[in-house]
């Protein structure tokens, strides 16, 4: 029930605003005995941390996680976990005119219009800042998951630039690389950004996101759905406005032949991709691995679209908080495209719902 | 963190499957007070119901809800709210093939794989049949709303047929027409959905659902987003493979210049659309009335994807329980386009989704 | 957060009022494949059953459970539960005069200051009638423990009449002999309620409950404490005012060497009372089997004091809804002493306390 | 459904061991626009503050709380408050021959055997230090809540030491007094709390709270129950044993007329007391102010067991991780009657459990 909590048994609530003393959250829930170091968390954060390209906002900070509680001696206790990462260079001064203007596209509106007063500085709790222990989260939640549930996601379009299906390469997928899956398709994507950004305008982007290695059974068939979770876990992402699984939108014009999933007998011998021998093997998977919200052993993935930021160089109309007609133009370190810094927060995301599935799953079916 | 109940401060818990004694729910956390009587709900069942055109499904069912408790001389009393409705026409012989095989697209393979046992009569806990009572929850969820909300929903394509956005009339929505807003697309729909149905396939559709009304504040600004619930609710939906809110996938080809929403001040006099006379104006609804997950007074909209139905004539190639290669055809009655009977559910998740922030944002903010 | 609900991955949600349609409620997170049927279920309620004896209410209701969902071919399918019984013998007419009466004691006049609104026919929502249902989904909780875990009550003392301890026998413990584990004290116990009955009052009781055969490992250091869960259970059933854990308020005049539980190593050969070989042997049981928060796999007991019924014959002041002085006077049928019907729902509470947790601790520890 | 969480719409969720980093908690759901600093929340720390008087432990720490989050210029924000104190005095070292036994009475052993690991630093997780947060939280709970209702709590008994209900005043109950209400009896409290220090014991202690100012209607008649929450806060609190509502355990040998709660007509020009002017006069309250599971208007009040602390100096008798006979003997520094440290935990507890019920009442009723 509350506002700032996520996940039903692996539980997830953080805390903090961008320009505040500090960030941080606590995942309760987690299983006792599993390694945890404050580097497993920070090896994930520092593929989300700004500043590494000059593609994504220069905002430099150490974000260096720390361990507040729930570890002894390198293990997990089964008490909760406490992350706290302090806020270093937060130049409030940078935000102050916007304690009188609203942004279009952020909360500043309606941040204002809810609680009645707004922490401007930087976007309070409704900054980006937040996610980065949505990723520290995550790590653990992919500890929990074990090494054989792989979790992945990339950007694969920015603007009007879609990579090609056919390069795609997922070990091309650095954070040097905004997260791009193939190399050829990235010269134009940066060249793509120094435009916009030189225009003081932004560009959206999509990520897919896929996990491999997921048993079939996890979710619910109402209202635990698998594929609920994700989508609520999803469009809780800054930025994130649309979520396809599977074949996604493309069903629409599809007719129930061609969008048949079809099974057929497992190959004798087979042991491989869609986990243990007796599964069937499936001859599609345009319901991207979750069948009336449960797994079904096959790939888990889906796609998302990111807007473009909102906090833009260019002049927009907007009013105060007089009500008054203005023009409101952003100074501050932003990133042309949020999709980029997404992808480590998607991947965070998608780790706690699986995580979280899985210890429902084991709490009703042994 | 019930498999079976949705929402926080109004919390709707389902039970029932396809071909057992009854399907019904509890809807708990009603404020008291609120006219209520059994026709009252009614009339959204009736508008779900089968049996009404030739192209959603023949199964004809009464389907008279009963109040079971919480309401006294026609008003809410606070108490939970059951509702029942008893399955009557539930001929289980249909199925009775199903019960050594999984029918590609459906729940049969996972739920076995996750309870190893199934009701395999009529898709059991999973067949749409559940959704009766998402709408009957939903007309009490309009009732906790007031008449200045309106929630409706609309088929917006069907295959590959659109509607025309500038032929969009809300009064040509009706059961009786596919839920179409556009008289002259219906036609075309009606040939379509004939030709699918004797080739013994069936076709995906898109519905487009909208708020007005809803204040500017409720939702919240991270984990109880207004988004992120809706994606939830709607992903719950069977059939559902995507949402899009506002803008949606549109957004990742877009620059953030082109997809401001941007304010200018009140006009004098103005007191309509975006509710109390201090509202700016918005230039525009990219965002889909939700900003950094909290309303915006703007309409609220979304768009669906719903793959083709599952259930078809046409064989298709699956396994048996003992993992051997088989066909299966279905010959129960099924739509060929759920996207038709999906639409009353839609609106009623919406409401549900709505009503629950109604009562949280009151619970926080007086 | 549902105000009508229970437990958090064993999850009970309960409708009806005393003199509605019916009551029920709904068992989410039931195990699959656990064997199930309505006489399981309907042995439990018959022990609650009134009019069994001439020293409980005279209301005669056939009482009859009815799974309708959840239970294929006599097994559980891992899908909710939805239990329902009927009300046939309710004589509104009985209650009449308590619109516009509010019965000292009695949730009346709290109800109308609450929501505004009251039904009042029997004491609605607020009547002992929800607990039939208790009952029922506490068979299930049991069937979920297994065998190897015992719950029982008994009441431990009516009025001044308190059982002797050196004569405690569970086996005379049956509804014929009002839940009495002493069959010496019995005849006393009769005749004080024919003497408080003929005086127009009612008596106060206390009941006794214990667990063998628990485990030790299921509850949680601070919130999810097993005795803190048992608390809030017990202090739910109507007419409880206090709860003892263990040796209760005589610790307050103990000191630490008297109450420690000391603990000795496991005799050779022991296998027997506290679960496995290697467990300790616990020298006393003051703590009533639970340690901060968590079950140490000794004997779980505790004590409940329930209030005499404030339903009596005897005329007391109150006030009507018009705030005028009056007089009430119950005429209805109700138990001279509501400990004895309640004995079967501290048991079923039990139960389901336990049964939530040994899900909750299968879910993080596996 | 977290395990270390606690209420419904304010939700308070706690991290921290004894001798980890620091303590902290999220306060999330607290209405916006709220008067808060840190020296608010520093005079509550302060009552509970060890090393105050030399009857409780001589730990001796700044225990400065910090807000991290949540507050803007002195007001609240809406957004979760997250709090933290430093664990500066935190000696390991006193604890280090406890990595290999367990303590009787404490939760060395089952927490062993629920996780497989333990942090034996100071009782870890389970050690009373996380209850200085829920004093921090429940300083914030008071503001919700207002000045109108005050919320106190007092030892009434150590040992065989009953205080005098006729002398009793809340005005000499301050931590320098041991929290007593009843100056006489502070000079046998403190001799005979000497006496047991020097013979290595502990006391029992009773602790009796009461609220004054709760409005009539708050809580739910079944699972929402006023008294139920209450319970379980009272009973997550360490070392409480019991808890008795109003006349508590007193109910058993009463009869139903002596009991029973009668009311009259309000007087005229009466506004005092009960609330607001049409407010009954009830002409007792042997209920502690709650009926039904709702507040009736009158002061709630009740009264815990606390266990004399089980780290005494006297060698008891144990087992090792071996499960090998052992003797243990604690030596760190310890309250010879926690029950004294424990009140303005009770009291923080009660304002959490109000302040929740507060909102929850407001979201359903407006």
């Amino acid at each position: 029930m509350s506002f700032n909590s996520f996940g039903r048994v692996l539980r997830y609530t953080s805390w903090g605003e961008s320009h505040g003393v500090s960030v941080g959250c606590i995942v309760d829930g987690v299983p006792p005995r599993i390694d945890l170091r404050e580097e497993d968390i920070q090896r994930d954060i520092d593929r989300r941390r700004s500043g590494l390209s000059r593609h994504t906002s220069q905002r430099r900070e150490g974000d260096k996680v720390k361990i507040l509680s729930g570890v002894f001696e390198d293990k997990t206790t089964g008490s909760p976990i406490a992350l706290e990462i302090v806020n270093e260079d937060a130049r409030s001064k940078d935000y102050s005119e916007l304690a009188r203007l609203y942004r279009p596209g952020h909360a500043d509106y309606v941040t204002e219009r809810k609680y009645g007063i707004r922490d401007w500085r930087g976007g309070g709790r409704s900054s980006a800042r937040e996610t980065v222990m949505r990723v520290a989260a995550g790590a653990i939640a992919r500890k929990i998951l074990g090494c054989s549930i792989v979790i992945r996601a990339a950007v694969s379009q920015i603007g009007d630039l879609a990579v090609c299906e056919e390069r795609w390469s997922w070990d091309s997928c650095s954070v040097e690389n905004l997260f791009c899956p193939d190399v050829e398709t990235l010269a134009s994507w940066q060249s793509s950004l120094d435009v916009a950004r030189r225009a003081g305008t932004s560009l959206g982007g999509r990520i897919r996101a896929q996990a491999c290695g997921v048993p079939a059974g996890w979710g619910a068939p109402l209202y635990g759905k698998l594929d609920a979770d994700l989508a609520a876990a999803m469009m809780g992402i800054n930025a994130v406005k649309a979520i396809e699984i599977g074949a996604g939108f493309d069903v629409v014009s599809r007719d129930g032949v061609a969008n048949a999933d079809e099974m057929a007998a497992a190959t004798a011998g087979d042991e491989g991709g869609q986990g243990s021998r007796s599964d069937p093997n499936f001859l599609a998977n345009n319901a991207g691995g979750i069948l009336g919200g449960i797994s079904s052993g096959q790939e888990i993935y889906f796609s998302l679209a990111l807007k473009p930021t909102s906090s833009i160089r260019k002049p927009l109309r907007t009013v105060d908080k007089s009500g008054k007609d203005s023009f409101v133009e952003t100074r501050g370190r932003h990133d042309p495209c949020v999709a980029i810094r997404a992808v480590p927060i998607v991947e965070a995301m998608f780790a706690l719902v699986l995580a979280d599935h899985k210890l429902l799953h084991r709490a009703q079916c042994g």
